[in-house]
């Protein structure tokens, strides 16, 4: 994850022109990084908080080597439990706590109470917002994963295996061990669209929505295998300056295969959900076919109540609209 | 798994000419798939043993789907624990229980105990035989994965984050999030070794050495990153039927993605143990730095007293044999 050397230069840009002569906070700090560009960059002081012991320890080592001890303190715990004094209170949070999902690992709501409780009003967040996305995909070696080819098994019918398959959870490419963008049969379904932004110097879990639903048109006559969930995360309000772990902007990139074995990406698998109510316990699910155009509807349902996590629903809009008034944005 | 036409034809292949009108015992059948085979090969009959509750429902739904009910019968059990009486004993044993070590889910216990008690003497085992081999590797985007590059990270010295750097143990590289024949920068730093090999017919985990040392010779100049474990498994003694997880046999093969997400490779990374012996706590493992030629040890010792799994150490030759004795075949 150090390697991504994309990623620290984006951190150091964003906190350049912010930490001279201020006090930062540097929430999660894990092998100290962020901390030290602070120092190096003029920080009057830097807190680094880590709940990680191994990790502390290496903190203070990498502190100790780079020369920071005055200017860095490192404390062992959890963020939510530190308290200062007014006095010691920061100019800046800085954190790099974003998971495979934007929100996964608890980033916002870290920082949501930093803000309140650690920092002075009106203090700078970095980064400063982020967005979810989510894009619709097809991919026949995807779908191999854990579904059964009908030329594989000399004949045999064992489709029943792909019951088992799982539609209704997201799960992390990096744990499947492969790079998204490597699969040579990748294919764009529909638009990438944004369905959660937010930002860090304002928002918190509150301001997000339990339930969003999106309209999608399929670009491609074809079957959707997947929903693929990425993120960006900018420092400035035009988004000039961000990271992102979208699967093209890794591609080729050198430090590409840090950050998707650090990130990667959120995917789920799709099945059409208005054939499987109808069909029996041990039926596979039924393929997502679409025609290049056809309306559908991308619902988002977001962990109740941390909302750092979500789970997808595609439908088609022909069929929700006609019966389903559940396709409303329930959020926002 | 069921995608990978290849070991299924295997399988279909090597019990074609022992099957017909002969009792067929299948260990830890899952889905059902060989159990199918033998019945529609001509199998007298066919008992598949299965010790997951959901794998048994599942393979009695394929059972009966494709009409084979009346030859094969379904245990759920752990064979080990399977009685049979004399006349119920079978001719001929076939499983596919092979790990991303050939030997990592036990299959040479569970295969020598059904010869043992639920076989004829005599019985025929499929596959017949297998081998694990051993191969040295550069890789500098391997080594990113779990160690941090001297420019990534604005000039700060970080290099002690691979103090935790494991060493010690074998990875499999579908948990890491690649695949091994992906890799742009993969170099070959040595022939590949056969280091352990097992007659499925007459083999236990007595005939396994502990400890076994191999002589290589390093191939080019460079770092060695890596030791990579792949296997060959086969069904006849001139090992003309197999099927490997070498990396370069699933590269660009129809089913080497199935075989890949399902098998992939042990990795162990590698350093130079003799400098870090003279080095402190915090210091990052010393890359294997070799010249072409070079003549290197690499010992391998087998988990006691299962020798299911192992674990490598690599030296140079020059070193080891000058002061320590412990680098001799304790084994065989």
């Amino acid at each position: 994850m150090l390697n991504d050397s994309h990623r620290n230069q984006f951190y150091w840009d964003a906190m350049e022109p912010f930490v001279t002569g201020k006090r930062v906070i540097d929430i999660g700090a894990g092998s100290g990084l962020l901390s030290l560009m602070a120092a190096k960059l003029g920080a009057e002081s830097v807190l680094a908080i880590e709940a990680s012991k191994d990790m502390v320890a290496l903190a203070q080592l990498n502190i100790t080597r780079n020369d920071q001890s005055d200017v860095i303190r490192i404390i062992h715990d959890m963020s939510s439990n530190v308290k200062l004094k007014e006095e010691e209170k920061a100019d800046v949070i800085v954190s790099e706590t974003l998971g495979a999902l934007m929100l996964g690992e608890g980033t916002l709501d870290y920082m949501a109470d930093a803000r309140k409780r650690l920092a002075k009003p009106g203090a700078r967040v970095i980064p400063a917002g982020g967005a979810q996305f989510a894009m619709l995909i097809a991919s026949p070696s995807l779908a191999q994963v854990s579904s059964v080819q009908s030329d594989c098994c000399k004949g045999f019918d064992l489709s029943a295996i792909g019951s088992l398959q799982d539609t209704g959870n997201i799960f992390f490419t990096k744990q499947w061990g492969f790079r998204l963008n490597l699969l040579p049969d990748l294919v764009e379904m529909s638009e990438r669209i944004q369905f959660l932004e937010v930002d860090f110097q304002k928002s918190d879990r509150q301001h997000i929505p339990s339930t969003k639903t999106f309209r999608l048109t399929a670009l491609k006559d074809g079957v959707i295998h997947a929903v693929v969930a990425s993120w960006e995360v900018w420092s400035d309000e035009e988004r000039t300056h961000k990271i992102t772990t979208h699967p093209e902007d890794t591609r080729g990139a050198p430090w590409g295969f840090s950050r998707d074995m650090q990130w990667g990406q959120g995917l789920q698998l799709v099945e059409d959900f208005d054939l499987a109510c109808k069909s029996e316990r041990n039926t596979p699910p039924a393929p997502f076919e679409v025609k290049k155009g056809e309306e559908l509807l991308l619902t988002v349902r977001f962990s109740v109540p941390c909302k750092q996590t979500f789970q997808f629903t595609l439908r088609r809009a022909s069929v929700a609209d006609a019966k389903d008034v559940r396709f409303t944005d329930k959020g926002q």
